[in-house]
């Protein structure tokens, strides 16, 4: 064989904050990186025009869009329009919760890892400045990968595949400090659930006040554009 | 409230033997029944037109047929047509494994039975005459369920949906005796990963090796049509 492999890494890619630092921590950390983003019929369709943006940028091994069909099984206020996204504080889980999304993005992204064979799957999930969905908790990371452990011949021939969450421990304003550091853009990022086809944020809704108070946190310049 | 609720279930059907006959079972359980098919780039793309007619025969509460893009991420010989279907017995987990296929169905079915309400979910695996697949094996099954526990908005909030596996412990011949007695026609099932246009089975390849000897186990006459 006698030439260094570099090693794959699959990385979703929203298009949001988290996960466009998150990819950057997976390049810099040496890992060839396969982004994968998904076409949920999410309200924010600016966001997945921003994802394309970033992946051209960050010159990726390969880039795929995967539509993954959530409208028709409903049940969010980010994939039915009949839901109004809140504008305010809410008690318990949020209506913006779409039921399994992380369950279903990350099988899909096992499954091409596998192909790739690739050995790590990066996302970009915290669990302190977020809306409390439970599929961003780390006990469900742990157990996630437990069923990925057995669900591919990969993992049962041998070599598992390892779930990274690199920012699960990181306050907001401790994730855009680092994504500072490692050069990233948060201009080109779309964190609003209901950002305008010009992707300007509402500044309202809670995905953009956990965005604004990271800023503030950490003493940047908030470059997002708001209507 | 007052009136009975009948309890929900989202059942998976591939047009299959083993699928079809789980629905006989969850439907003679007393579930309310959604059905799940899949168009992920089958191959076979005429048992998936067999789901479609087993669906309708059933009298389903609700029938989705989610697209899901298998063909984008490959690695199989039923989704890549560069790859041949084995038509004699291989070692190890064969080449006809879908890379996360059954974690990235069995997400899905999660998302929608939680919008559903639904309090289980159904699929027709087996783990005695089977193909040797990694993500059909109770262990897996039983970390998928896990990991449903903390997935999902409806679970974190007290009810968990379970994940059931009646035929997992049964041999084909066994599957057959309960599907005939249920009352399930096979004749209208599919389960060549090469059948032509028509459903004519090939007669070769695992699954048809498998479904016939349980026909010869089962002393039952085997509908199948061949080519």
């Amino acid at each position: 064989m006698g030439e260094i492999d570099i090693p794959r890494a699959v990385v979703l890619l929203s298009g949001g904050l988290d996960s466009t630092t998150c990819l950057a921590i997976a390049q810099a950390t040496g890992y060839e990186c396969y982004g994968l983003s998904f076409d949920y019929g999410q309200r924010h369709r600016v966001e997945l025009e921003s994802a394309q943006k970033l992946a051209l940028q960050a010159e990726l091994a390969d880039y795929k869009v995967i539509p993954v069909d959530m409208r028709g099984i409903g049940g969010s206020a980010l994939t039915d329009n009949s839901i109004d996204v809140p504008e305010s504080e809410s008690e318990g889980i949020p209506v913006t919760y779409v039921p399994a999304r992380n369950t279903v993005f990350l099988a899909y992204a096992l499954g091409w890892a596998e192909v790739l064979s690739a050995k790590v799957i990066f996302i970009g999930i915290n669990a302190l400045d977020y809306s409390g969905y439970p599929d961003c908790r780390p006990e469900y990371v742990a157990a996630f990968q437990a069923m990925a452990n057995l669900a591919t011949k990969q993992a049962v021939e041998g070599e598992a595949i390892s779930i990274e969450t690199p920012l699960i421990n990181l306050t907001k304003a401790e994730i855009i400090n680092r994504g500072s550091e490692l050069g990233v853009d948060y201009s080109l990022t779309v964190s609003c659930y209901q950002a305008d086809t010009k992707g300007r944020a509402c500044g309202l809704c809670e995905s953009c006040r956990l965005r604004k108070k990271g800023f503030e946190e950490a003493e940047l310049a908030d470059p997002t554009l708001y209507v």
